[in-house]
């Protein structure tokens, strides 16, 4: 099953909003629908809202013959979320198609989906290589945040497909996942992915992890991203720089996974990202629930930044760069693209 | 109005889950009710848990005349949770005097009361003063954890009472509490007390904490703290590590405000202090919310332990002790108890 695809002229992605109580695949078939999961984050995971940004730009151009409409609606889809940089970069890169025509346009959507699939596979495999390398035990401990599995890209995941690939090898002693707060992506979307891979996991709140680490409970910290500056500072999901400071005093490898498309060398450093803030009612509820008295003022930032120091590996489906050792994204050539 | 009291000869205290939806008071006139209220957390934070532990005693030695049987559900009482020293220092504090009759064993839990009351007023002039000299800027931006106001005490806070003080004296810019997740302390009771007096505060979760230190956002972090051993680790709720690893990072002082009765002279080292672990339930929902699939194994440290080299300072009620400069709990010493 996909996270997202193209299915008879429309999208159709799993609600994971609704995870893990139900699995619900909601059919999107025009660029507000599109846009409102989005935003609400029915569809999220960098590679995944990639995806859905080229995708996006294939309903547009089945719609509308008039292509200054199809920029115009493909520039709102672009900024719907600003922080991953995949959304924009897989828009930009299959608007130009639209000049040949609507199946030009279609066939490179596909294209980018099944170029994640395959990256996905290849990350896997450059992860858990490394990762052996790294590990002293026979079996590896691995914490994560957020959710970087499958429901994040579109068959297979970054993090979480590393820490797949070491399980399907028979060396996982067991995952970490934090719950991630506020949307609680781990609690919800990671332990459930587990769940149905049979993979060993314990569960912990956000600001548990920094401690369990420093209890030697964990072998590596693997975290996916949002957006890689061209320095290897690296945007995820807040919470990523409190494990990478956890890592860093405890000794244990932070390792970033994400695909190539990941990465932008237009994006100098780290504080030239845009952090996202996502407003009270995330922080003040949960599902419906309200955990602070009302009319209370949040700061809500989406994501937070790791500097590249704190960065042991960057590890991608075409290489591994070790920003903590000195190596530079603009120096480590690529590798091929490993086939699983 | 105090958050534990002793009123016609019972027990009386804020039902603390209630909150922030409704004030409810519980009377309590038997110890497996007390138990169970501290178990469950109605009633909690360190100081307010000696007190609890104090008249819990009181309760005792006005039931039964047996001493014996005194002494064996005081052992009951005391043990009811493990990391707080506060809780058993008072049960052993007050527990001698039901040699002098009931009468004499209240008068010494109403001692214990009343000298919270009087160390919280301290712990305030001594907190303000310190943080007077440590921020530069007129205005002071206060980071805190979990919940260190009256109501984890009996009418002013630790933590929480020096945000009071600063906020009384006129310069509090804001508070800036992070949730505490699991049970929500921060969200629930802080943002609940602040909003009560009147002082401006943004609420985020708990892993935004180190990223806003690293934007520049607080000018110090104040933490409670449940036993501080003799070599300046502290133990105090989960989260408060990542504060201090986020502090140090970015070069903001990190305090610990507590009585000295939270001092543990008989415990060496951080290591040395059991950290409950309250099981599966508190991570795994949300205020009653299921937030992970059936089934999910968790690791839930109550608590977790900040090594004193990250300690900026320890305030209490007699003293400031600046462990990450070197100085010892051993060898500053006491000054008078201020008054407000």
């Amino acid at each position: 099953m996909k996270t997202i695809d193209w299915v008879d002229g429309a999208i159709e992605l799993i609600d994971q909003t609704k995870l893990p109580g139900e699995l619900v695949v909601n059919r999107v078939d025009n660029l507000d629908s599109l846009i409102y999961d989005i935003q609400r984050l029915a569809v999220r995971g960098a590679p995944a809202l990639g995806v859905a940004g080229a995708m996006g730009v294939a309903l547009l151009a089945a719609q509308f013959e008039d292509l200054d409409k199809v920029r115009s609606e493909a520039a709102r889809l672009r900024a719907a979320r600003p922080t991953a940089v995949n959304l924009s970069a897989m828009v930009d890169r299959v608007l130009p198609v639209i000049e040949q025509g609507p199946a030009a346009v279609l066939a490179e959507a596909l294209a980018v989906r099944d170029e994640d699939i395959a990256a996905c596979y290849s990350i896997g495999q450059y992860g858990a290589d490394l990762v052996r390398g790294l590990v002293q035990r026979d079996k590896a401990r691995i914490m994560t945040i957020c959710n970087t599995g499958g429901l994040a890209c579109v068959e297979r995941g970054t993090a979480l497909g590393v820490i797949q690939t070491i399980f399907e090898q028979g060396w996982l002693e067991e995952a970490l996942p934090v719950e991630t707060r506020p949307l609680l992506q781990g609690a919800r979307l990671t332990a459930w992915e587990l769940k149905q891979m049979g993979a060993p996991f314990r569960l912990m709140v956000d600001s548990a992890g920094p401690f369990v680490l420093a209890q030697g409970l964990a072998d590596a910290v693997f975290i996916g991203a949002d957006r890689i500056a061209a320095n290897g500072d690296t945007a995820n999901k807040v919470g990523s720089y409190s494990l990478a400071l956890g890592a860093k005093r405890a000794g244990v490898p932070l390792c970033v996974v994400a695909p190539e498309t990941t990465i932008d060398m237009n994006t100098a450093t780290g504080s030239d990202i845009e952090i996202e803030d996502r407003g009270s009612e995330e922080v003040t509820t949960f599902q419906g629930v309200r955990s602070a008295p009302e009319g209370t003022a949040t700061i809500n930032p989406a994501f937070d930044v790791t500097p590249h120091d704190l960065i042991t590996a960057i590890i991608t489906d075409r290489r591994v760069i070790r920003p903590s050792a000195g190596e530079k994204l603009s120096e480590v050539p690529l590798g091929p693209t490993r086939a699983a």
